[in-house]
């Protein structure tokens, strides 16, 4: 091993720090839950003293090429300040980066963690094969990445990748982000329990009804075993998550006509309930991507590949290494 | 003068060719009528001629950096084939690139008319101040182009920038491309003279009714003077306008977070009529432009310009130019 990086995922229930080589081999991860509720202080000095641990145990080893690190909201990254972020209530206008670099003596680099999951799938993921990818996340809410010709896109102001806002149903359910029907509302776990709810209270489904009176957890877990187990309205329910996803899908092609979108998050896992209304979607909005599938046969043309991501939740983790090495900043040692 | 470039821009009524220098300085125009009916060959003669004539005539003063074609179609830029073309109906996967190269002598470069318009409008135009833009061409179809950090974003098959069909009512009219409520159904200039006459066959709007039998040419300019005479008809269609084209602008701010929008095209001579609904969509849609605005005093952030082109149809003359300014390729002397 010539040279490693370290990536740092906060989320809000884990905190995960990493030492990754040049190759993409995980050296070492350090696992701890985010212990938010103890203040930003706390979780940033866990996550300082992982950092440390893993550069003096690696320092033998290798050169670090520098730290990454991924945290969820609206970062500004030029400064460093994490502006706001929905799952760290007290980090507003927080300037973490320099807090975590005076506690280091040395510098590190900010990014947002759905930028970073999307690069992390890029390097070692579904995307090694390609340029550029779109990354859609689909969990609690719907986030995403761009990662163009290899580099994360970042936009103006770093808030490039908001997919989950983009407009499906215009007249459709009220998102908190001020708009109606943003795919956010349509496809994210959220979305799924509320939507049976909605068909419970409606008296739609007496199977979900009961679903929901035994299952003290009730969620989209439970939707999608009541559609896997053949219930109508479950499966209708997948079926708008499927075509609201294939709408955002087909616009992203139609505009960007990358050669791969990858979806990752726990509503993923109901691909088989979801994927085939996403697909037939896809196809019927998007003549840029039919031309791709009937030209495969040209020259110089190729299938637009719409795909599970494969990192599952260290996408993340590898993708803040990896900016790490893709963005050089000046590295002091760091003191054991 | 050190050094200069030809742009080609074809269009279905119009062949211009230009030569322009490396500051943005017009030498000289040629237009001639795009005499499409008399086939490729006809088109492809009159086009080398008058880059002939362009690079005779300026040799002497300083050197040809290359020469850059604008078509409409679809193109693939690898083997400088027009795949298909709506207007050159015979120039189906028709080698133009080779065509030119072989009557010139020399290389030229290929690219998408709606693309070369968005790197003009970049270099010379409203986009003078910002690295990337989104343009939005509103005429008798919807099309646009991206330019991301200076360079034309084509995509993985130079399809990229297809901004007439996005969604934007899932359930709209029906769309050529195969989809329902593309963008170019409720925002083009086409549309709009089908809301005018969908709402005369109504008999919602007798004074629109009055219009379309009074002028031969009914069109949307008609339904622009009609709502600036303050027809209320003629008011909610381009209402309408301004709604399709702030949703999908709300959608692409949300998605790539680019410092500006523009918009060109025959439509947006009706700015007064649709843009307060555009707007107002774009603030109601887009939270990622809300937190530009609202964060423009804040350092390092800036607000996000939705806004007119400023060069008209020479956005694709001058942009043409300048591919082949940034796109160097090996030129030989052009014989006389």
């Amino acid at each position: 091993m010539s040279s490693y990086a370290i990536g740092v995922d906060l989320g809000g229930t884990n905190l995960r720090i990493s030492a990754v080589d040049s190759d993409g081999n995980l050296l070492h991860k350090i696992t701890s839950g985010a212990q938010v509720a103890k203040g930003r202080d706390f979780v940033v000095a866990e996550m300082t003293e992982a950092i440390r641990q893993l550069s003096v145990k690696f320092s033998s080893l290798g050169e670090l090429e520098g730290i990454g690190i991924g945290v969820p909201g609206i970062i500004d990254k030029d400064t460093g300040i994490v502006r706001k972020s929905p799952n760290l209530p007290d980090w507003i206008n927080y300037p973490v980066r320099e807090e975590v670099e005076r506690r280091l003596g040395t510098h590190v680099i900010l990014e947002n963690d759905a930028n970073v999951a999307a690069l992390g799938e890029k390097w070692l993921g579904a995307g090694r094969e390609v340029d550029s990818l779109c990354m859609i996340t689909v969990g609690t809410g719907v986030g995403g990445g761009l990662v163009l010709n290899g580099k994360i896109w970042r936009g103006m102001t770093g808030m490039a990748g908001e997919i989950g806002h983009m407009n499906v149903e215009p007249n459709g359910p009220p998102c908190g982000c001020g708009s109606h029907g943003c795919l956010e509302q349509l496809a994210s776990a959220t979305a799924i329990k509320r939507m049976a709810i909605e068909a419970i209270t409606k008296g739609e489904s007496p199977e979900l009804g009961r679903a929901m009176k035994e299952e003290p957890e009730f969620s989209s877990l439970v939707v999608y075993q009541k559609a896997v187990q053949g219930d109508p309205v479950a499966q209708r329910i997948f079926r708008r998550v499927g075509t609201a996803l294939g709408m955002t899908i087909a616009s992203l092609v139609n505009v960007l006509n990358l050669p791969m979108y990858a979806l990752f998050g726990g509503v993923v896992n109901a691909w088989d309930a979801f994927a085939p209304a996403m697909m037939e979607e896809i196809h019927k909005r998007s003549f840029v991507y039919v031309a791709t599938e009937s030209q495969a046969n040209l020259p110089n043309t190729k299938k637009t590949i719409v795909t599970r991501a494969l990192l599952g939740s260290d996408a993340g983790l590898y993708g803040a290494a990896r900016l790490a090495m893709l963005e050089p900043h000046a590295m002091e040692k760091i003191e054991a």
